[in-house]
């Protein structure tokens, strides 16, 4: 027996896939954010996908970059997946999923395909839920309709008094939980940095701290170990994420459970992770894990293995997701403000949770007046 | 300290980067060629990059693909890549190897990201070498200037008849070993083809099989077990590539040796594949491990742990790279007959060994003439 051979039996004309249509956004940042590895964003692209299909249901979905890469994963988009669409059933999410993966498997295996690839899959759930005519929330999974949040900074570059200044904007805005970026040439500046954010925050907000991979191992262990008595919650990305060893030595050297996740783009690759690195918490993000079948393959695998699934960016998306997971850690609330573009912006109730839209679909629709002055190309 | 952290201190501006070009092809095939996951293929895609310093020396790079996602390359090289190189010195080939991966790290770690930076890794090794004035298989360790070699079909869509042609064709030009293609529906078919090839090639001649990533594990143990007997020297890519344990339950269950490589995008990915997957060949390709340097990076990795090394494809560039080294297996002559488009086309000499170039450089450049019909775009 081979694998994944299936057949078209099944296909219902009416959910045929009609039409593609992708669009690339740059969007400015009000100013540059910069952290220990990616350096400075002075903006983000958005790629988004619409697909109609035969009875006329609509999906959008979409990914996003700091910045680099965005053209490339247009050119998925457009040149290669558009054609290989058109005609699918766009009922058969996982088939399609996969189809995708086998049809570019030669430049793919994870990386910028996955990108595409989750723009493509959000705009199917989209249409999934609609003919549901039910909000995300329900349709993956049901768990509750709000989730723990928290605020990640992109603040690395920012002086310890604005950093401060940023922190206390978070806990003005209600958050409840933080996270810094670290990574600066000597690590006792970040402890430095650590102290002054717990003084300020107190005992009961929620704190982590994210290095975006760029410490080495012993780095990374001589710092955890300097920062345990500020009671942190993660620590995200120590290492490279290619060092899945690496991140278990760590584990073993400190009482901080590591996390990880945005820098992995197929299941596969968090399986290893939750195998060998020890993580405590597992961070996908469904725009470039594979859309939301991506996030939710890895939800279950962190479910199976008893850890918390967490999140990074798109926020406005993420926030159905991991409402509907019974093993719902922390959401991201990220420094990219895609939600602020979209007609249903991030709400936060009074217990400090973010609420799932209640509209049928994935409940993120960008605001045509907001996103057209960005708009570089479309087709 | 945190890693990979280094200055330009050492720079000479006259070996500075000043032009970079992209030129993107799409060779056509004398006729389909069909595997068991990639399907049929038409043609093939070039993507070149030519490079030139202050100093006046011009190096090209190139990767390929199967017949897709060649836009998105030709996007990474010339919307990312290019502006990224202008002023970086050109000698540093380890540091730009490094620094292009941490600039598009977000959207990369391997995937298609490793098929743009292999294109201007192997441009700056085609400068490195010609201003040492020395052909590759020196610089790259000079063990030799010749390799052993097979020829490889992608020959699955052919009737048994038209398969025992190939394969007789292949003999008649003085090739010692073969591959064909596995991965028809009923896994006893290809056991029949097996079969036929080996009565055909006799007792002397090394032969393998590649099933294209298609099969469970199970039909893989099954296949392989039922082909033990026509001495098969490795079964290349018998599952997914992601599945290191699932090689691992295969290669235990059966005397032949497992091989895999193209399929891996990152130093990385060859490690856990090595320390997991119970190989007996480790098959990178320069095209899409990140050039010459991710090449011999793998090398050294199958070094010290007393593993052959072999290749995919690209056979023109590979012909130096395993000349060079002293764990070289057996070099594959693809069925991309990428080499015919160079001034320097693939000899064997009379021991049906291949012979790399002598010239300066890396020894391939595209016949203009040959190349110019099948250009798409450049810049």
């Amino acid at each position: 027996m081979t694998i994944a051979r299936t057949n078209d039996a099944n296909v219902i004309d009416a959910t045929r896939i009609e039409a593609v249509k992708v669009e690339y956004y740059q969007i400015p940042l009000a100013e540059v954010l910069s952290d220990a590895k990616h350096g400075d964003h002075t903006h983000f692209e958005v790629l988004a996908c619409r697909i109609r299909t035969k009875d006329g249901y609509e999906g959008m979905g979409y990914t996003y970059t700091g910045g680099k890469g965005g053209r490339a994963i247009y050119s998925l988009l457009n040149d290669e997946l558009k054609p290989f669409l058109i005609g699918k059933d766009a009922a058969r999410i996982n088939h399609i999923w996969e189809e995708m993966g086998w049809h570019l498997h030669y430049v793919g295996r994870g990386g910028l395909l996955s990108f595409a690839m989750s723009a493509v899959d959000i705009a199917l759930w989209d249409i999934h839920c609609k003919r549901l005519n039910q909000p995300l929330w329900k349709v993956a999974g049901g768990e509750s309709n709000t989730t723990r949040c928290y605020a990640g900074g992109i603040d690395l570059n920012f002086s310890q008094e604005k950093l401060l200044n940023n922190i206390q904007g978070y806990l003005d805005r209600g958050f409840k939980a933080v996270k810094i970026k670290v990574g600066k040439e000597n690590y006792k500046e970040d402890v430095a940095r650590v102290a002054a954010v717990r003084e300020l925050i107190g005992n009961d907000i929620t704190f982590m701290v994210d290095a975006n991979y760029s410490l080495t191992v012993e780095t990374a262990i001589r710092f955890a170990k300097a920062i345990e008595k500020y009671d942190i919650t993660w620590f995200e990305e120590p290492t490279i994420p290619d060092d899945y060893q690496g991140y278990a030595r760590i584990a073993e050297s400190t009482d901080i459970p590591l996390a990880m996740g945005e820098n992995l783009h197929t299941p596969y690759e968090f399986n290893y992770a939750v195998q060998q690195a020890k993580l405590g918490f597992v961070q996908p993000d469904a725009s470039n894990i594979g859309g939301i079948t991506g996030w939710l393959k890895v939800a279950n695998l962190a479910f199976v293995n008893n850890l918390p699934i967490c999140t990074h960016g798109m926020h406005e998306l993420h926030v159905s997701l991991m409402a509907s997971q019974p093993n719902a850690g922390l959401m991201e609330v990220h420094s990219f403000p895609i939600d602020e573009y979209t007609t249903h912006p991030l709400r936060l109730d009074d217990q400090a949770r973010a609420v799932a839209p209640d509209m049928p679909g994935t409940g993120v629709e960008f605001d045509e007046d907001l996103v057209k002055p960005h708009l570089i190309k479309q087709s």
